[in-house]
């Protein structure tokens, strides 16, 4: 007998429902059961969407990746400023919304922390997420070089790696604080004054809200 | 019938035992009975040592971070380099320990990403955890800036804090590409580049194993 048609919203709600229980509780705080109750899906058909726990897991890497590409994209190609500006506009946004909604970070830190090691799929699939992000954000830090905006004694690979291990280390500093003021603090540190080249004026802190 | 007298030797190795099975596993990955099996303690008398799961996992926070400041008291007093070459050793023997020994990160960076915004108790012990670190960090950086070494326009705790954020994001990064690589780039990144007052030379990376 032939498995039952694969429904391609039952599968969308399942990796969308991954993605907030994992946010929230991780993986190993997140039992299949649990999210398979909450999109009422029985378990004997988990199996007709998805290979494995850790196959899931690994879509879901992909499907949050993709949402946050998508964004990023859109506010990228809708963005009118400089490159300085641009990033700093768009990552002010995400750290408001952070506070806004619970501080639950980063899915792709978060899970980095606890499978990083454990999780081979896993492993590649946030590679392919931190390499995407990363193709966004290294043609704004070159035109921001060539510009005379950011310094060049880096290369635009190197400031952006180090960009993101920055962020991602604020995201976890958020959680341990409880706000997301450190995280407004270090765009200025970062932005305004230490990827400024030699000889130009910091920028003035205008990461606060009003 | 009073509880039975509480052995400090038992209760001493639940918390070494835990550091390594939280770092391994995680706090949701690592049931307790796991922890009480392999330390040999029956469930029934795990609560003549600590009042809950919780209180256990934030004791344990302790005793880790109380080891670490311990090993950086002890080479911060050894120590005759200047205050950069200080960081910059302390870090990089950090750096080749993750890579030697399996990459688990930090206790507290992972377990601010699991239980940053679940466990207030936690999140308390991860500040004190913090806090410590950053009252070494502090006046080596302000000595560092005092002697010419590092810029001054930034104070000495955003430099610190920026430090911390960037160190976590980079063992996130380990996590994800399973190797070190990262951590000693963002060293010489941050040490010998984008800490170096404007006007004085870059250092070359000395990071690198030979």
């Amino acid at each position: 007998m032939g498995r039952p048609r694969k429904s391609e919203h039952t599968r969308q709600k399942l990796l969308e429902k991954g993605v907030t229980l994992l946010s929230e509780h991780g993986y190993h705080g997140c039992g299949l059961k649990k999210i398979l109750d909450t999109v009422q899906v029985p378990k004997g058909s988990f199996y007709n969407y998805f290979e494995s726990k850790e196959a899931y897991v690994s879509e879901i890497i992909q499907f949050y990746s993709h949402g946050l590409i998508m964004r990023m994209d859109a506010y990228l190609e809708a963005s009118t400023g400089d490159p300085v500006t641009t990033i700093r506009n768009l990552y002010t946004t995400v750290a408001d919304e952070l506070e806004a909604h619970g501080r639950l970070g980063c899915l792709i830190g978060n899970l980095a922390a606890e499978l990083g090691t454990s999780s081979n799929l896993c492993r590649l699939t946030m590679q392919q997420s931190f390499e995407a992000w990363k193709n966004r954000i290294v043609p704004l830090i070159k035109a921001g070089q060539e510009g005379g905006q950011i310094r060049d004694d880096l290369s635009a690979e190197s400031l952006t790696d180090m960009f993101w291990s920055t962020w991602q280390g604020g995201l976890l500093r958020m959680k341990i604080y409880g706000d997301a003021e450190h995280l407004r603090d270090l765009l200025h540190v970062i932005l305004d004054v230490l990827f400024v080249p030699c000889g130009k004026e910091p920028q003035p802190d205008t990461t606060r809200k009003e």
